[in-house]
Protein backbone atom coordinates (compact mmCIF):
# COMPACT_ATOMS: atom_id res chain seq x y z
CA UNK A 1 0.00 0.00 0.00
CA UNK A 2 1.18 3.26 -0.79
CA UNK A 3 2.12 5.85 2.14
CA UNK A 4 0.10 9.15 2.97
CA UNK A 5 3.10 10.91 1.79
CA UNK A 6 3.67 8.79 -1.49
CA UNK A 7 -0.34 9.90 -2.52
CA UNK A 8 -0.06 13.67 -1.72
CA UNK A 9 3.60 13.56 -3.80
CA UNK A 10 2.12 12.23 -6.73
CA UNK A 11 -0.71 14.36 -6.57
CA UNK A 12 1.48 17.17 -6.12
CA UNK A 13 3.02 15.77 -9.60
CA UNK A 14 -0.47 15.39 -11.13
CA UNK A 15 -1.09 19.23 -10.15
CA UNK A 16 2.20 20.30 -11.55
CA UNK A 17 2.58 18.38 -14.96
CA UNK A 18 -0.72 19.36 -16.05
CA UNK A 19 -0.62 22.97 -15.08
CA UNK A 20 2.12 23.24 -17.71
CA UNK A 21 0.98 20.51 -20.14
CA UNK A 22 0.00 22.91 -23.03
CA UNK A 23 -0.42 19.49 -25.05
CA UNK A 24 -2.67 17.94 -22.64
CA UNK A 25 -4.90 21.05 -22.43
CA UNK A 26 -5.84 21.73 -25.89
CA UNK A 27 -6.62 17.97 -26.21
CA UNK A 28 -8.80 18.39 -23.24
CA UNK A 29 -7.19 15.51 -21.73
CA UNK A 30 -7.99 15.31 -17.89
CA UNK A 31 -6.21 13.47 -14.82
CA UNK A 32 -8.65 11.54 -13.21
CA UNK A 33 -6.27 9.55 -10.65
CA UNK A 34 -2.56 9.29 -9.97
CA UNK A 35 -0.83 7.48 -7.64
CA UNK A 36 2.52 5.91 -7.30
CA UNK A 37 2.96 4.16 -10.51
CA UNK A 38 -0.71 4.54 -12.06
CA UNK A 39 -2.62 7.61 -13.73
CA UNK A 40 -6.02 7.56 -14.95
CA UNK A 41 -7.00 10.05 -17.73
CA UNK A 42 -9.97 10.87 -20.12
CA UNK A 43 -10.59 12.25 -23.67
CA UNK A 44 -13.47 12.71 -25.21
CA UNK A 45 -12.74 12.27 -29.54
CA UNK A 46 -13.43 15.69 -30.79
CA UNK A 47 -14.31 16.12 -34.35
CA UNK A 48 -10.77 17.92 -35.08
CA UNK A 49 -9.59 14.31 -33.63
CA UNK A 50 -10.51 12.40 -36.73
CA UNK A 51 -8.71 11.35 -39.95
CA UNK A 52 -10.10 10.86 -43.26
CA UNK A 53 -12.02 7.71 -42.50
CA UNK A 54 -13.79 9.86 -40.09
CA UNK A 55 -12.26 7.58 -36.76
CA UNK A 56 -10.06 8.87 -34.51
CA UNK A 57 -6.38 9.49 -35.43
CA UNK A 58 -4.12 7.12 -34.10
CA UNK A 59 -2.23 9.54 -32.50
CA UNK A 60 -4.89 11.31 -30.76
CA UNK A 61 -5.59 7.89 -29.10
CA UNK A 62 -1.11 7.45 -28.76
CA UNK A 63 -1.37 11.09 -27.52
CA UNK A 64 -4.19 10.29 -24.54
CA UNK A 65 -2.14 7.27 -23.39
CA UNK A 66 1.45 8.68 -23.88
CA UNK A 67 0.07 11.19 -21.69
CA UNK A 68 -1.38 9.00 -18.88
CA UNK A 69 1.99 6.83 -18.98
CA UNK A 70 4.19 10.32 -18.48
CA UNK A 71 2.07 11.00 -15.27
CA UNK A 72 2.24 7.47 -14.09
CA UNK A 73 6.21 7.02 -14.85
CA UNK A 74 6.79 10.95 -12.72
CA UNK A 75 4.89 10.09 -10.45
CA UNK A 76 6.98 9.46 -7.51
CA UNK A 77 8.38 12.92 -8.32
CA UNK A 78 11.49 11.71 -10.10
CA UNK A 79 11.65 13.46 -13.34
CA UNK A 80 11.15 10.95 -16.11
CA UNK A 81 11.17 10.51 -19.81
CA UNK A 82 9.83 7.96 -22.37
CA UNK A 83 12.34 5.99 -24.52
CA UNK A 84 10.34 3.69 -26.42
CA UNK A 85 6.77 3.26 -26.67
CA UNK A 86 4.67 0.73 -28.31
CA UNK A 87 0.55 0.42 -29.09
CA UNK A 88 -1.22 -1.84 -31.01
CA UNK A 89 -4.81 -0.73 -32.50
CA UNK A 90 -7.46 -2.66 -32.05
CA UNK A 91 -10.84 -1.11 -32.18
CA UNK A 92 -11.98 2.24 -33.36
CA UNK A 93 -13.18 5.08 -31.71
CA UNK A 94 -15.46 7.81 -32.80
CA UNK A 95 -16.41 11.46 -32.55
CA UNK A 96 -18.01 12.33 -29.15
CA UNK A 97 -16.35 8.34 -27.92
CA UNK A 98 -15.36 9.44 -23.85
CA UNK A 99 -11.84 7.48 -23.60
CA UNK A 100 -10.13 6.53 -20.81
CA UNK A 101 -6.74 5.44 -20.43
CA UNK A 102 -5.20 2.97 -17.04
CA UNK A 103 -1.36 3.65 -17.01
CA UNK A 104 -0.08 0.89 -14.19
CA UNK A 105 3.67 0.61 -13.82
CA UNK A 106 4.81 -3.41 -14.62
CA UNK A 107 8.64 -3.17 -14.17
CA UNK A 108 10.54 -0.29 -12.23
CA UNK A 109 14.27 -1.34 -12.13
CA UNK A 110 17.18 1.22 -11.28
CA UNK A 111 16.33 3.78 -13.85
CA UNK A 112 14.07 2.19 -16.16
CA UNK A 113 10.70 1.16 -16.15
CA UNK A 114 7.48 -0.84 -18.20
CA UNK A 115 4.28 0.59 -17.98
CA UNK A 116 1.27 -0.57 -19.81
CA UNK A 117 -1.65 1.68 -20.82
CA UNK A 118 -4.87 0.41 -21.61
CA UNK A 119 -7.60 2.55 -23.20
CA UNK A 120 -11.22 1.70 -23.11
CA UNK A 121 -14.46 3.60 -25.14
CA UNK A 122 -17.50 4.57 -22.85
CA UNK A 123 -19.16 0.60 -23.35
CA UNK A 124 -15.63 -0.40 -21.70
CA UNK A 125 -14.50 -1.96 -24.68
CA UNK A 126 -10.86 -1.77 -25.20
CA UNK A 127 -9.39 0.51 -28.25
CA UNK A 128 -5.99 0.52 -28.22
CA UNK A 129 -3.03 -1.22 -25.48
CA UNK A 130 0.20 0.63 -25.32
CA UNK A 131 3.20 -0.26 -23.53
CA UNK A 132 5.90 2.67 -22.95
CA UNK A 133 9.96 2.06 -21.60
CA UNK A 134 10.67 4.98 -19.59
CA UNK A 135 14.06 6.29 -18.33
CA UNK A 136 14.81 8.05 -14.79
CA UNK A 137 16.96 11.30 -14.73
CA UNK A 138 18.16 12.63 -11.64
CA UNK A 139 16.14 15.51 -11.74
CA UNK A 140 12.30 16.23 -10.07
CA UNK A 141 9.79 17.36 -11.26
CA UNK A 142 8.98 20.17 -9.10
CA UNK B 1 10.59 2.70 -61.00
CA UNK B 2 6.96 3.77 -60.59
CA UNK B 3 4.96 4.21 -63.65
CA UNK B 4 3.33 7.42 -64.31
CA UNK B 5 -0.26 5.87 -63.52
CA UNK B 6 1.42 4.61 -59.98
CA UNK B 7 2.42 8.23 -59.34
CA UNK B 8 -0.84 9.46 -60.36
CA UNK B 9 -2.85 6.94 -58.36
CA UNK B 10 -0.64 7.76 -54.97
CA UNK B 11 -1.22 11.99 -55.60
CA UNK B 12 -4.77 11.56 -55.89
CA UNK B 13 -4.69 8.94 -52.65
CA UNK B 14 -2.92 11.82 -51.01
CA UNK B 15 -5.30 14.56 -51.67
CA UNK B 16 -8.22 12.55 -50.99
CA UNK B 17 -6.81 11.45 -47.65
CA UNK B 18 -6.04 15.07 -46.76
CA UNK B 19 -8.93 16.89 -47.65
CA UNK B 20 -11.20 14.96 -45.27
CA UNK B 21 -8.07 14.68 -42.61
CA UNK B 22 -9.38 16.93 -39.85
CA UNK B 23 -6.59 15.71 -37.27
CA UNK B 24 -3.81 16.30 -39.42
CA UNK B 25 -5.51 19.79 -40.79
CA UNK B 26 -5.18 20.84 -37.04
CA UNK B 27 -1.49 19.85 -36.44
CA UNK B 28 -1.38 22.09 -39.78
CA UNK B 29 0.47 18.85 -41.18
CA UNK B 30 1.44 19.02 -45.00
CA UNK B 31 2.22 16.88 -47.39
CA UNK B 32 4.80 17.04 -49.45
CA UNK B 33 5.54 14.34 -51.56
CA UNK B 34 3.63 11.20 -52.27
CA UNK B 35 4.42 7.92 -54.32
CA UNK B 36 3.92 4.61 -54.36
CA UNK B 37 4.81 3.15 -50.26
CA UNK B 38 6.69 6.63 -49.62
CA UNK B 39 5.29 9.80 -47.91
CA UNK B 40 6.95 13.03 -46.69
CA UNK B 41 5.36 15.32 -44.37
CA UNK B 42 6.25 18.47 -42.09
CA UNK B 43 4.33 19.68 -39.21
CA UNK B 44 6.09 23.06 -37.32
CA UNK B 45 6.36 22.25 -33.47
CA UNK B 46 3.25 25.18 -32.10
CA UNK B 47 3.47 26.40 -28.67
CA UNK B 48 0.22 23.99 -28.07
CA UNK B 49 1.98 20.96 -29.20
CA UNK B 50 4.50 21.30 -26.28
CA UNK B 51 4.43 19.03 -22.54
CA UNK B 52 4.92 20.24 -19.07
CA UNK B 53 8.46 20.17 -19.70
CA UNK B 54 8.44 23.00 -22.88
CA UNK B 55 9.24 20.21 -25.42
CA UNK B 56 7.49 18.89 -28.05
CA UNK B 57 4.70 16.51 -26.64
CA UNK B 58 5.76 12.80 -27.38
CA UNK B 59 2.13 12.43 -28.96
CA UNK B 60 2.68 15.52 -31.20
CA UNK B 61 5.60 13.59 -32.61
CA UNK B 62 3.99 10.39 -33.07
CA UNK B 63 0.88 11.84 -34.81
CA UNK B 64 3.46 13.48 -37.47
CA UNK B 65 5.07 10.13 -38.15
CA UNK B 66 1.78 8.04 -37.82
CA UNK B 67 0.04 10.47 -40.49
CA UNK B 68 2.71 9.95 -42.65
CA UNK B 69 2.83 6.04 -42.50
CA UNK B 70 -1.07 6.36 -43.28
CA UNK B 71 -0.57 8.28 -46.35
CA UNK B 72 2.52 6.08 -47.47
CA UNK B 73 0.72 2.85 -46.76
CA UNK B 74 -2.66 3.72 -48.51
CA UNK B 75 -0.48 5.02 -51.39
CA UNK B 76 -1.85 2.20 -53.83
CA UNK B 77 -5.22 3.29 -53.29
CA UNK B 78 -5.80 0.08 -51.24
CA UNK B 79 -7.41 1.16 -47.57
CA UNK B 80 -5.00 0.33 -45.15
CA UNK B 81 -5.10 0.37 -41.84
CA UNK B 82 -2.08 1.03 -38.67
CA UNK B 83 -2.04 -2.40 -36.70
CA UNK B 84 0.88 -1.42 -34.38
CA UNK B 85 3.66 1.09 -34.33
CA UNK B 86 6.69 1.64 -31.93
CA UNK B 87 8.32 4.86 -31.61
CA UNK B 88 11.58 5.28 -30.39
CA UNK B 89 12.43 9.28 -29.13
CA UNK B 90 16.04 9.81 -29.41
CA UNK B 91 16.04 13.81 -29.51
CA UNK B 92 13.79 16.46 -27.97
CA UNK B 93 12.32 18.81 -30.12
CA UNK B 94 11.04 22.84 -29.79
CA UNK B 95 8.71 25.05 -30.10
CA UNK B 96 9.05 26.40 -33.84
CA UNK B 97 11.05 23.36 -34.92
CA UNK B 98 10.34 22.51 -38.35
CA UNK B 99 9.79 18.15 -38.00
CA UNK B 100 9.86 16.27 -41.35
CA UNK B 101 8.82 12.60 -41.67
CA UNK B 102 9.60 10.22 -43.97
CA UNK B 103 7.89 7.34 -44.48
CA UNK B 104 9.30 4.19 -46.40
CA UNK B 105 7.90 1.25 -47.28
CA UNK B 106 10.59 -1.65 -45.81
CA UNK B 107 8.36 -4.76 -46.67
CA UNK B 108 4.33 -5.76 -48.35
CA UNK B 109 3.46 -9.16 -48.75
CA UNK B 110 0.20 -9.70 -48.76
CA UNK B 111 -1.93 -8.11 -46.54
CA UNK B 112 0.62 -7.07 -44.27
CA UNK B 113 3.54 -4.85 -44.46
CA UNK B 114 6.06 -2.75 -43.04
CA UNK B 115 6.93 1.06 -42.75
CA UNK B 116 10.13 2.98 -41.42
CA UNK B 117 9.17 6.81 -40.81
CA UNK B 118 12.59 8.74 -39.40
CA UNK B 119 11.40 12.09 -38.46
CA UNK B 120 14.65 14.89 -38.70
CA UNK B 121 13.94 18.38 -37.22
CA UNK B 122 15.52 21.67 -39.83
CA UNK B 123 18.84 20.77 -38.99
CA UNK B 124 18.64 17.59 -40.02
CA UNK B 125 19.03 16.17 -36.83
CA UNK B 126 17.08 12.81 -35.87
CA UNK B 127 14.60 13.49 -33.52
CA UNK B 128 12.11 10.00 -33.93
CA UNK B 129 12.45 6.79 -35.14
CA UNK B 130 8.86 5.50 -35.64
CA UNK B 131 8.16 1.67 -37.32
CA UNK B 132 4.26 1.13 -38.30
CA UNK B 133 2.54 -2.88 -38.98
CA UNK B 134 -0.04 -2.11 -41.24
CA UNK B 135 -2.93 -4.56 -42.80
CA UNK B 136 -4.82 -4.20 -45.61
CA UNK B 137 -8.82 -4.26 -46.30
CA UNK B 138 -10.75 -5.11 -49.60
CA UNK B 139 -11.94 -1.82 -49.86
CA UNK B 140 -9.75 1.48 -52.01
CA UNK B 141 -8.88 4.90 -50.91
CA UNK B 142 -11.35 7.27 -53.09
CA UNK C 1 -16.29 -19.87 -18.90
CA UNK C 2 -14.64 -21.99 -21.55
CA UNK C 3 -16.54 -25.29 -22.36
CA UNK C 4 -15.47 -28.76 -22.14
CA UNK C 5 -15.52 -28.63 -26.02
CA UNK C 6 -13.09 -25.63 -26.18
CA UNK C 7 -11.12 -26.94 -23.22
CA UNK C 8 -10.87 -30.33 -25.27
CA UNK C 9 -9.40 -28.36 -28.79
CA UNK C 10 -6.71 -26.42 -26.93
CA UNK C 11 -5.68 -29.53 -25.44
CA UNK C 12 -5.22 -31.27 -28.57
CA UNK C 13 -4.13 -28.31 -30.39
CA UNK C 14 -1.09 -28.19 -27.55
CA UNK C 15 -0.16 -31.89 -28.32
CA UNK C 16 -0.13 -31.64 -31.98
CA UNK C 17 1.51 -28.55 -31.81
CA UNK C 18 4.49 -29.96 -29.39
CA UNK C 19 4.96 -32.97 -31.13
CA UNK C 20 6.21 -31.49 -34.14
CA UNK C 21 7.87 -28.77 -32.44
CA UNK C 22 11.65 -29.46 -33.04
CA UNK C 23 12.91 -26.26 -31.58
CA UNK C 24 10.90 -26.26 -28.53
CA UNK C 25 11.84 -30.09 -28.01
CA UNK C 26 15.61 -28.49 -28.06
CA UNK C 27 14.94 -26.02 -25.76
CA UNK C 28 13.46 -28.62 -23.68
CA UNK C 29 10.11 -26.39 -23.46
CA UNK C 30 7.54 -28.08 -21.09
CA UNK C 31 3.90 -27.09 -22.02
CA UNK C 32 2.27 -27.09 -18.28
CA UNK C 33 -1.22 -25.98 -19.03
CA UNK C 34 -3.54 -24.72 -22.40
CA UNK C 35 -6.62 -23.30 -23.05
CA UNK C 36 -9.02 -21.15 -25.27
CA UNK C 37 -6.23 -17.90 -25.43
CA UNK C 38 -4.14 -19.13 -22.23
CA UNK C 39 -0.87 -21.20 -22.47
CA UNK C 40 1.61 -22.02 -19.62
CA UNK C 41 5.37 -23.33 -20.15
CA UNK C 42 8.79 -23.57 -18.92
CA UNK C 43 11.79 -23.76 -19.84
CA UNK C 44 14.99 -24.10 -17.04
CA UNK C 45 18.63 -21.92 -18.69
CA UNK C 46 20.71 -24.31 -19.59
CA UNK C 47 24.62 -23.94 -19.85
CA UNK C 48 24.37 -23.52 -23.45
CA UNK C 49 21.73 -20.89 -23.17
CA UNK C 50 24.11 -18.20 -21.84
CA UNK C 51 25.76 -15.27 -23.41
CA UNK C 52 29.01 -13.95 -23.29
CA UNK C 53 27.57 -12.16 -19.48
CA UNK C 54 26.92 -15.61 -18.07
CA UNK C 55 23.41 -14.81 -18.10
CA UNK C 56 20.63 -16.30 -20.31
CA UNK C 57 20.82 -15.10 -23.87
CA UNK C 58 18.04 -12.81 -24.90
CA UNK C 59 17.06 -14.58 -27.34
CA UNK C 60 16.62 -17.92 -25.37
CA UNK C 61 14.06 -15.87 -23.01
CA UNK C 62 12.58 -14.31 -26.05
CA UNK C 63 12.22 -18.20 -27.46
CA UNK C 64 10.06 -19.54 -24.50
CA UNK C 65 7.84 -15.97 -24.68
CA UNK C 66 7.15 -16.38 -28.50
CA UNK C 67 6.66 -20.26 -28.73
CA UNK C 68 3.76 -19.49 -25.29
CA UNK C 69 2.25 -16.93 -27.64
CA UNK C 70 2.17 -19.39 -30.65
CA UNK C 71 0.10 -21.81 -28.27
CA UNK C 72 -2.33 -19.41 -26.81
CA UNK C 73 -3.07 -17.92 -30.05
CA UNK C 74 -3.55 -21.24 -31.79
CA UNK C 75 -5.65 -23.02 -29.08
CA UNK C 76 -8.32 -22.62 -30.88
CA UNK C 77 -7.30 -24.85 -33.73
CA UNK C 78 -6.91 -21.56 -36.22
CA UNK C 79 -3.73 -21.48 -37.68
CA UNK C 80 -2.27 -18.09 -36.37
CA UNK C 81 0.74 -16.85 -37.21
CA UNK C 82 3.01 -13.96 -35.29
CA UNK C 83 3.50 -10.64 -37.18
CA UNK C 84 5.46 -8.73 -34.64
CA UNK C 85 6.47 -9.14 -30.98
CA UNK C 86 7.83 -6.48 -29.24
CA UNK C 87 9.97 -7.53 -25.53
CA UNK C 88 11.22 -5.58 -22.31
CA UNK C 89 13.92 -7.55 -20.62
CA UNK C 90 13.61 -6.22 -16.77
CA UNK C 91 16.03 -8.70 -14.79
CA UNK C 92 18.83 -11.11 -15.67
CA UNK C 93 17.71 -15.03 -15.86
CA UNK C 94 21.36 -17.13 -14.80
CA UNK C 95 21.93 -20.90 -15.25
CA UNK C 96 19.55 -23.29 -13.44
CA UNK C 97 16.41 -20.44 -13.22
CA UNK C 98 13.40 -22.27 -13.72
CA UNK C 99 11.58 -19.70 -15.97
CA UNK C 100 7.75 -19.68 -16.31
CA UNK C 101 5.78 -18.43 -19.54
CA UNK C 102 2.13 -17.46 -19.16
CA UNK C 103 0.68 -15.73 -22.03
CA UNK C 104 -2.70 -14.67 -22.45
CA UNK C 105 -4.93 -13.23 -25.00
CA UNK C 106 -5.28 -9.16 -24.26
CA UNK C 107 -7.70 -8.56 -27.63
CA UNK C 108 -9.18 -10.96 -30.33
CA UNK C 109 -10.86 -8.71 -33.02
CA UNK C 110 -11.27 -10.46 -37.07
CA UNK C 111 -8.17 -11.90 -37.74
CA UNK C 112 -5.44 -10.21 -35.64
CA UNK C 113 -5.00 -10.60 -32.20
CA UNK C 114 -2.86 -9.05 -29.34
CA UNK C 115 -0.96 -11.82 -26.50
CA UNK C 116 0.70 -10.67 -23.31
CA UNK C 117 3.49 -12.97 -21.69
CA UNK C 118 5.12 -12.68 -19.01
CA UNK C 119 8.20 -14.30 -17.90
CA UNK C 120 9.07 -14.76 -14.38
CA UNK C 121 11.82 -17.29 -12.24
CA UNK C 122 11.10 -19.68 -10.16
CA UNK C 123 11.03 -17.09 -7.27
CA UNK C 124 7.94 -15.00 -9.14
CA UNK C 125 10.41 -12.51 -9.85
CA UNK C 126 9.85 -10.91 -13.21
CA UNK C 127 12.20 -11.39 -15.72
CA UNK C 128 10.64 -10.28 -19.29
CA UNK C 129 7.20 -8.41 -20.69
CA UNK C 130 6.65 -9.63 -24.27
CA UNK C 131 3.68 -8.92 -26.49
CA UNK C 132 2.74 -10.57 -29.68
CA UNK C 133 0.60 -9.29 -32.87
CA UNK C 134 -1.00 -12.64 -34.33
CA UNK C 135 -2.63 -12.75 -37.83
CA UNK C 136 -5.18 -15.88 -38.19
CA UNK C 137 -4.98 -17.69 -41.17
CA UNK C 138 -7.87 -20.10 -42.91
CA UNK C 139 -6.37 -23.52 -41.57
CA UNK C 140 -6.60 -25.42 -38.64
CA UNK C 141 -3.52 -26.83 -36.49
CA UNK C 142 -5.35 -30.49 -36.78
CA UNK D 1 35.23 7.20 -41.41
CA UNK D 2 36.34 4.65 -38.13
CA UNK D 3 40.07 5.43 -37.38
CA UNK D 4 42.16 1.53 -37.58
CA UNK D 5 42.03 2.11 -33.37
CA UNK D 6 38.15 1.89 -33.43
CA UNK D 7 38.38 -0.88 -35.74
CA UNK D 8 41.10 -2.75 -33.55
CA UNK D 9 38.58 -2.21 -30.43
CA UNK D 10 35.52 -3.24 -32.43
CA UNK D 11 37.38 -6.54 -33.56
CA UNK D 12 38.65 -7.68 -30.39
CA UNK D 13 35.11 -7.41 -28.59
CA UNK D 14 34.02 -9.54 -31.51
CA UNK D 15 36.25 -11.91 -30.58
CA UNK D 16 36.15 -12.08 -26.52
CA UNK D 17 32.29 -12.01 -26.84
CA UNK D 18 32.04 -14.67 -29.34
CA UNK D 19 34.45 -16.81 -27.57
CA UNK D 20 32.21 -16.46 -24.09
CA UNK D 21 28.82 -16.42 -26.23
CA UNK D 22 28.05 -20.16 -25.72
CA UNK D 23 24.17 -19.65 -27.00
CA UNK D 24 25.52 -17.93 -30.16
CA UNK D 25 28.02 -20.75 -30.16
CA UNK D 26 24.93 -23.86 -29.46
CA UNK D 27 23.20 -22.46 -32.65
CA UNK D 28 26.25 -22.33 -34.96
CA UNK D 29 26.16 -18.42 -35.61
CA UNK D 30 29.41 -16.68 -37.24
CA UNK D 31 30.68 -13.40 -37.21
CA UNK D 32 31.32 -12.03 -40.32
CA UNK D 33 32.22 -8.91 -40.12
CA UNK D 34 32.00 -5.85 -36.94
CA UNK D 35 33.20 -2.48 -36.91
CA UNK D 36 31.80 0.67 -34.55
CA UNK D 37 28.20 0.33 -34.38
CA UNK D 38 27.96 -2.44 -37.16
CA UNK D 39 27.78 -6.12 -37.15
CA UNK D 40 27.21 -8.53 -39.80
CA UNK D 41 26.20 -12.40 -38.68
CA UNK D 42 25.38 -15.49 -40.22
CA UNK D 43 23.10 -18.76 -39.15
CA UNK D 44 22.10 -21.97 -41.12
CA UNK D 45 18.86 -22.70 -40.18
CA UNK D 46 18.97 -26.74 -38.57
CA UNK D 47 16.38 -29.08 -38.23
CA UNK D 48 16.29 -28.26 -34.70
CA UNK D 49 15.22 -24.51 -35.08
CA UNK D 50 11.64 -25.61 -36.88
CA UNK D 51 8.60 -24.74 -35.35
CA UNK D 52 5.47 -27.45 -36.01
CA UNK D 53 4.83 -25.57 -38.74
CA UNK D 54 8.29 -27.03 -40.00
CA UNK D 55 9.45 -23.41 -40.72
CA UNK D 56 12.16 -21.51 -38.35
CA UNK D 57 10.54 -20.76 -35.20
CA UNK D 58 10.68 -17.20 -34.49
CA UNK D 59 13.01 -17.55 -31.53
CA UNK D 60 15.57 -18.65 -33.59
CA UNK D 61 15.45 -15.60 -36.08
CA UNK D 62 15.39 -13.60 -33.24
CA UNK D 63 18.08 -15.24 -31.59
CA UNK D 64 20.45 -14.21 -35.02
CA UNK D 65 19.12 -10.67 -35.02
CA UNK D 66 19.55 -10.04 -30.93
CA UNK D 67 23.39 -11.65 -31.16
CA UNK D 68 24.42 -9.25 -33.80
CA UNK D 69 22.45 -6.50 -32.50
CA UNK D 70 24.76 -7.38 -29.17
CA UNK D 71 27.46 -6.63 -30.86
CA UNK D 72 26.95 -3.91 -32.14
CA UNK D 73 26.29 -1.64 -29.58
CA UNK D 74 28.80 -3.08 -27.39
CA UNK D 75 31.52 -2.47 -30.59
CA UNK D 76 33.08 0.85 -28.90
CA UNK D 77 33.69 -1.79 -25.71
CA UNK D 78 31.32 -0.08 -23.73
CA UNK D 79 29.04 -2.71 -21.87
CA UNK D 80 25.58 -2.48 -23.18
CA UNK D 81 22.80 -4.04 -22.93
CA UNK D 82 19.39 -4.75 -24.51
CA UNK D 83 16.21 -2.59 -22.94
CA UNK D 84 13.47 -3.25 -25.39
CA UNK D 85 13.19 -5.04 -28.71
CA UNK D 86 10.72 -5.18 -31.83
CA UNK D 87 10.59 -7.73 -34.62
CA UNK D 88 8.23 -7.79 -37.53
CA UNK D 89 8.45 -11.09 -39.13
CA UNK D 90 7.74 -10.53 -43.14
CA UNK D 91 9.18 -14.10 -44.60
CA UNK D 92 9.44 -17.92 -44.05
CA UNK D 93 12.87 -19.34 -43.41
CA UNK D 94 13.29 -23.08 -43.79
CA UNK D 95 15.59 -25.63 -43.34
CA UNK D 96 19.16 -24.99 -44.87
CA UNK D 97 17.97 -21.74 -45.42
CA UNK D 98 21.62 -19.21 -44.55
CA UNK D 99 20.37 -16.20 -42.47
CA UNK D 100 22.44 -13.11 -42.87
CA UNK D 101 21.86 -10.36 -40.10
CA UNK D 102 22.96 -6.52 -40.19
CA UNK D 103 23.02 -4.68 -37.88
CA UNK D 104 23.42 -1.05 -37.70
CA UNK D 105 23.43 1.83 -35.42
CA UNK D 106 20.50 4.00 -36.34
CA UNK D 107 20.74 6.71 -33.19
CA UNK D 108 23.56 6.76 -29.89
CA UNK D 109 22.72 9.36 -27.54
CA UNK D 110 23.82 9.15 -24.33
CA UNK D 111 23.55 6.14 -22.81
CA UNK D 112 20.75 4.97 -24.75
CA UNK D 113 20.96 3.67 -28.52
CA UNK D 114 18.52 2.43 -31.34
CA UNK D 115 19.94 -0.25 -33.67
CA UNK D 116 18.36 -1.82 -37.31
CA UNK D 117 18.71 -5.33 -37.42
CA UNK D 118 17.36 -6.67 -41.06
CA UNK D 119 17.87 -10.39 -41.80
CA UNK D 120 17.89 -11.98 -45.13
CA UNK D 121 18.48 -15.29 -46.64
CA UNK D 122 20.24 -16.38 -49.72
CA UNK D 123 18.33 -15.22 -52.19
CA UNK D 124 18.60 -11.59 -50.57
CA UNK D 125 14.84 -11.59 -49.62
CA UNK D 126 14.15 -10.40 -46.49
CA UNK D 127 12.69 -12.33 -43.54
CA UNK D 128 12.46 -10.09 -40.44
CA UNK D 129 13.13 -6.60 -39.41
CA UNK D 130 14.22 -6.07 -35.96
CA UNK D 131 14.96 -3.30 -34.05
CA UNK D 132 16.63 -2.64 -30.58
CA UNK D 133 16.74 0.03 -27.80
CA UNK D 134 20.20 -0.34 -25.77
CA UNK D 135 21.29 1.30 -22.40
CA UNK D 136 25.10 1.52 -21.65
CA UNK D 137 26.64 0.21 -18.48
CA UNK D 138 30.01 2.15 -16.95
CA UNK D 139 31.68 -1.15 -18.00
CA UNK D 140 33.81 -2.14 -20.34
CA UNK D 141 33.65 -5.62 -22.47
CA UNK D 142 37.51 -6.98 -22.16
Amino acid sequence: MNSVDEMEVAKRVGVTMMSNDKAAQALEIKLLEIRPGFAKMKMVVRRDMLNGLDICHGGMTFSLADTAFAYACNSRNKKTVAMQCTINYVAAAKEGDELTAFAEESSLSGRTGVYDITIVNQHEKTIAHFRGTSYGTSSTVY
